[in-house]
């Protein structure tokens, strides 16, 4: 019953002084972070009401001085428990926390700023850069913050941020990579767990149920459990059904969760019985193809490269054309990051990135198949974070 | 193992049709939806994709005659999956399907059109509505989308929607306040399942994961386990921790999680021994409170209403200023909907209404104590969605 102690604490100081080294050389001054996952970098915050209902409202303020939190009241006390100092904290909007003691800030933010810009803008302000260049998380900032934020701020020069924050992120800390590896590790469980499961007549539904529960088990909040059989493993993501399981189909799994704000996002496939030559050799030349990615993955080697390389290999092993948009993606505190494995993508692998790698194959009417693994790129190639082989399982039957 | 199959399908078509009806009084020709939870109502899809990547990129045409999908190439073959036409899918983006049939829409559909506005517009000419009133559903639409939508459909004169479909969406049938009372059970069996493993010692993280399996172990998907203890149970919305429960503790419950898309929001406080005189009227007072609530709630009564009645027991109680910004809120296919029950909201409750009522009262230094339940609204009053008690439980120190 007893979870693994977590390790954030220290992760939390390490991310905020790489995000401050990367700040000594931007071309700005501070940055406004703005995403979910921008946020807990820059701060380890994680809004719990954000998270139910799916936005984002927490912003954070860097400079090379100061980090300065803006978000709802609600948030304010939240935000104190997890270590931020309480002159760090501007809040906007309404809700009542009550005080049995004298020291608490939160019980006199109620209404302190009527919306986000405003409190962003004091943020700002409080972090005295008013009048700096500061860069902003463009991609999470919607359009009417947006505009609010120019006209409270007009003697700010904005820069778009979003893409240097994904750089700053981009290569993980060992405390990162570590989580991403718990998190993959719970993913493949759950796989193996609902493999075991896996009988004629069992559902999809079930199954993916199994998953979700070997997630939760180990601490990890289930966020996708793509189980499809037959033809529907054909659909890419897709909602589980009721449909049972019969010999000759094909099980595929597209699984993540969450552990600590981290995801894993891990693909095998199984077939009921005996595969059938065909299934076999498809497989295989998928398999090849993200072999070949493995292999060849190292610092230096571009994104993009590892695109064609694994095309070239899938479409060698008889599986021609073998037509996708990316082979892969970054994986941190979003589940798809930069840089993506894709045709255009010219960024170099650098030591300490983390990515899933995948050669999806679906084919309507018959099936769909992949292998998903995460791996760190380490000194001189890649260390996976899994532990599951990576064949065509046969369930019997 | 098995779980209760979904009532999904039937319930599709009678959303659908409520819909419909709506439609024909209302101030436009046609409707765009596009919220992840409108695009359910309209037309049973929902988006795997979507929902991994936190973003709705699906959008409903609906008039009287049609509705029309609009979505990315990756969720054609599992729209149609779900019973959505193959002319009904207007896509755009790049992701391959590949084919083994001759039928298979989904494998021509690549770069069908580059971005979602385009796919939206054509949508809307398919739907034969280019030159119509269109109801949008504002709420949901990123300001460059909703900009590129009055560019490509110049003919078209827009009405914000959003409140109407809020609307249509409130009055719930029989078979969504069956899925909401299942998934209100689930949330509740995970409270009762760790009220169960409580005891000094045990940590919010561990009460969290029994709540999170168990609602997994009936069919849901865990969505937010706030679990907090001692001085932390006054920080409303936060992140479960390594903190241990001890004897003298207050222990809150705020979870719910998702079934079918349908949400719950469910409340309970305990103590760890025996509870203390203030502990207890101070909770007694919330309870009147709420009970209060659902005593008056029928047919007929503003929402506002009901806030000022939970109030004004609540502070008749002992506990004087209440402060509160709202004392409860519809439930449905989103954890918030419309009416939300708070002041200014004149809406008068109607049979068929579904909410979750709450007193939470937070007190940074001392604790935080909440009893939340939900409901429907019958012909002459409420009904409960849960069968938990209501009053403080003492867990054995």
């Amino acid at each position: 019953m007893t979870l693994t102690p977590s390790p954030r604490p220290a992760l939390v100081a390490d991310r905020a002084a790489r995000l401050l080294a990367h700040l000594a050389d931007a071309p700005f001054d501070a940055v406004v972070a703005l995403s979910t996952a921008n946020v807990d970098y820059a701060t380890g915050y994680r809004s719990m009401s954000g998270a139910v209902h799916g936005t984002s409202s927490v912003a954070a303020v860097v400079t090379g001085d100061r980090t300065v939190l803006a978000g709802p009241v609600a948030d304010s006390a939240p935000a104190f428990d997890a270590g931020i100092g309480e002159d760090d904290f501007v809040a906007f909007g309404r809700f009542y926390f009550e005080s049995a003691g004298s020291a608490a800030t939160a019980t006199r933010l109620v209404d302190e700023h009527p919306g986000a810009a405003e409190a962003i803008a004091a943020a700002v302000a409080r972090a005295g850069a008013a009048s700096a260049i500061l860069g902003i998380d463009e991609a999470a900032c919607p359009a009417p913050l947006r505009a609010a934020l120019a006209a409270a701020l007009p003697d700010v020069t904005w820069v778009d941020a979003s893409a240097w924050l994904a750089g700053v992120r981009a290569r993980k800390l060992p405390g990162e990579v570590a989580l991403l590896a718990r998190s993959a590790r719970l993913a493949e469980a759950g796989i193996v767990a609902a493999l075991a499961a896996a009988a004629p007549g069992v559902t999809e539904a079930e199954l993916a149920r199994v998953v979700a529960r070997t997630m939760v088990d180990g601490g990890g909040l289930p966020k996708f459990t793509v189980v499809t059989t037959g033809p529907r493993s054909a659909l890419a993501d897709a909602v589980a059904t009721d449909r049972p399981l019969a010999a000759g189909d094909l099980l595929r799994f597209d699984v993540g969760c969450l552990l600590d704000g981290y995801w894993s996002d891990i693909g095998r496939t199984a077939v009921i019985g005996a595969a059938t030559a065909l299934q076999a050799q498809r497989y295989d030349a998928i398999l090849d193809g993200l072999d070949a990615q493995l292999a060849a993955a190292r610092p230096g080697v571009p994104a993009a490269a590892l695109f064609d390389l694994a095309v070239d290999v899938t479409e060698r092993g008889g599986l021609a054309p073998y037509r996708r948009q990316h082979c892969g993606h970054g994986i941190g505190l979003d589940v798809y990051e930069a840089p993506i494995v894709r045709p255009g993508e010219d960024v170099p692998l650098e030591e300490g990135m983390t990515f899933c790698f995948a050669t999806p194959y679906y084919v309507l009417g018959w099936g769909g198949m992949m292998v998903e693994d995460a791996l760190v790129v380490s000194a001189d190639g890649v260390r996976p974070l899994t532990m599951l082989a990576r064949g065509l399982t046969e369930v019997p039957a």
